[in-house]
């Protein structure tokens, strides 16, 4: 086991943010639509999540250049009944097709009390908190889901069929720092398996991982050949589904079969997203719903902490935590993915920002 | 280890249903009602739910004595604005409750596209695929939640704090066959450990439960003095917390420090249920959504089986089975529940149904 490894740069927010920013515009992406995935990219780090931060750059970046989406598309409405709206994102930007939605979705639970916007023909559309959290500023409790490449076999099974399918919820919160929940439906995400191999590691907990014969196992290299779990079993084979039906089969395009990953190019990722909104004042005044969330996390957070633990923590804690020491000290780019990106910006010719 | 124990009766369905519905009678509620709940515990033993089933009866009847629930409360609708209604259960029984409020989230879903319905100061609604179900007949995907006595540590903690706090999701299927997911948030129930007892095991899953400690632990002697483990470990944590928020905060009522279990008298339970309906046709018209739902579960089962399986399932699948089986063969009731149900309908002067 080695120690956590040094990083290559330690960015500023901004700094990573117009560095971002003006990659997407050299690979053609207009400068609104390119500081939009570049703020919601920067947000992942900020948030301690750099599987989803600056990381992806260069994967989007691929994508644009193979022609796997198209950078400036914004989509449509597809259809639009009360409080129900349906969207194709025209295969354009993850992020700008969720920007729109999530504008929708706000307006449409404002009129009604409760909304739901299912996005198909999209792409990868970064943290879903990032979405959650802006439905919840509006004073809305915020759902997203989206669906995702096949990385995880159904419970009982040997192949992947379904994504990591994540389910974000988050709650208006008067600072706007919330219990917040962004969570994938297998156990663990694909880069804990990496990071335990970067870290040298011969085994990992059981629950993460399956051998490629699809049998529990705490070995690495076994798991590395084989498949993530589903979250605790068949349970997280069926959170997954239910993710894939509310974006993907309501979405009416492309579906589990169908997604492809960031990471594979020459056809379009048909990726689906669905928001749902809340609007708390249909139920109660916010300032007593914000006192009915404190008294409940005051309640969870009264256990006495489990043995090798000093805190509780409810979901959220840990990334605000991260935010307020990055937003301090900056954003650690660890020498892999920098290596990556740095190839990346000379080949657009983009200056580093340091 | 021994097999697994033989029952003490075998009823039909409809003697099921006949004698829970007069033992409940006998205890003062009323025909219709106490056909309602007769109804929700049969279905749950035709699908194998047992913990869910006649198994609960006593348990009720022992609320209903100790003056914990107002056996004959309706309740009253507290506010109904657009898409959101809310709704007093008056402390009535849980499956009451359920039956309005699943009929009040169709027809605001009809009318609005989509409609989330929640009820506080309620009780028990048996398995919530229940409701689900009935969701799910009217051409709706159902979503249900409800919060439970405080059974399961948050992560990283050593003391109860929130329910197995459930999710059930059901969708429209032509034979109202469908995928119908109802899973607890917690990896299993305290029933599972109960059943490892009975079997004489020491040993259980690693992933099942906590030693009092917070420890997980494969021991079962540890597990029955610790906790239910959250699904998955923090996540499923964070799951409960989304089920609390979205039925207990939202209610405006008791909420986790509040509930009681069906098993503590004194003081009336406090659960609190949220019923949430998508209409399918603002999407797509219903055969489509029928094929896509196929075609989605053809390419999950045609995963391979995993080394010690036969075939992949899905959501319902199981359940499904035992229906078949148990209406065509009547439902076994093992010797200890059948000796409480016993019991009760000796004290009540009801006649067996065998």
């Amino acid at each position: 086991m080695t120690g956590p490894l040094s990083p290559a740069v330690t960015l500023s927010e901004s700094q990573a943010r117009e560095f971002a920013q003006r990659m997407l515009v050299a690979a053609g992406v207009s400068p609104d639509k390119a500081l939009l995935v570049a703020s919601v990219l920067v947000y992942a780090n900020l948030r301690g999540i750099d599987s989803h931060g600056l990381a992806l750059l260069p994967h989007y970046l691929d994508q644009i250049d193979a022609g796997d989406l198209d950078p400036n598309a914004t989509g449509r409405i597809a259809s639009e009944c009360q409080a129900c709206l349906l969207y194709d994102g025209e295969n354009g930007l993850g992020a700008v097709t969720a920007e729109i939605c999530t504008g929708h979705v706000i307006r449409l639970a404002r009129q009604y009390g409760i909304a739901i916007v299912v996005a198909r023909e999209t792409n990868h559309f970064g943290p879903a908190a990032f979405w959650t959290q802006r439905i919840a500023a509006a004073g809305q409790i915020g759902i997203a889901v989206c669906d995702a490449s096949l990385q995880v076999p159904p419970w009982q099974g040997k192949a992947a069929k379904i994504g990591t399918n994540p389910i974000s919820m988050a709650v208006p919160h008067p600072e706007g720092r919330g219990w917040l929940l962004d969570m994938a439906t297998s156990t663990v995400a694909l880069g804990k398996l990496e990071q335990a191999k970067l870290n040298r590691q011969e085994t990992i907990p059981y629950g993460w991982a399956l051998d490629r014969e699809g049998r529990p196992t705490n070995l690495l290299s076994a798991a590395l050949e084989g498949f993530l779990m589903p979250l605790g079993g068949y349970k997280g084979s069926g959170l997954g589904m239910m993710v894939e039906i509310l974006c993907g089969v309501l979405g009416g395009g492309g579906m589990a079969p169908d997604i492809r990953g960031i990471r594979q190019h020459g056809a379009p990722s048909r990726v689906n997203h669905s928001f749902l909104a809340i609007d708390v004042e249909r139920f109660m005044p916010l300032p007593t719903f914000y006192e009915r969330m404190d008294r409940l996390i005051a309640h969870v957070k009264s256990a006495p902490p489990a043995a090798g633990y000093n805190e509780v923590l409810v979901a959220g804690d840990p990334e605000w935590r991260y935010e307020d020491e990055r937003r301090a000290h900056g954003i650690p780019i660890l020498p892999g993915p920098w290596e990556t990106i740095e190839r990346a910006a000379r080949r657009l010719g983009v200056a580093l920002p340091v």
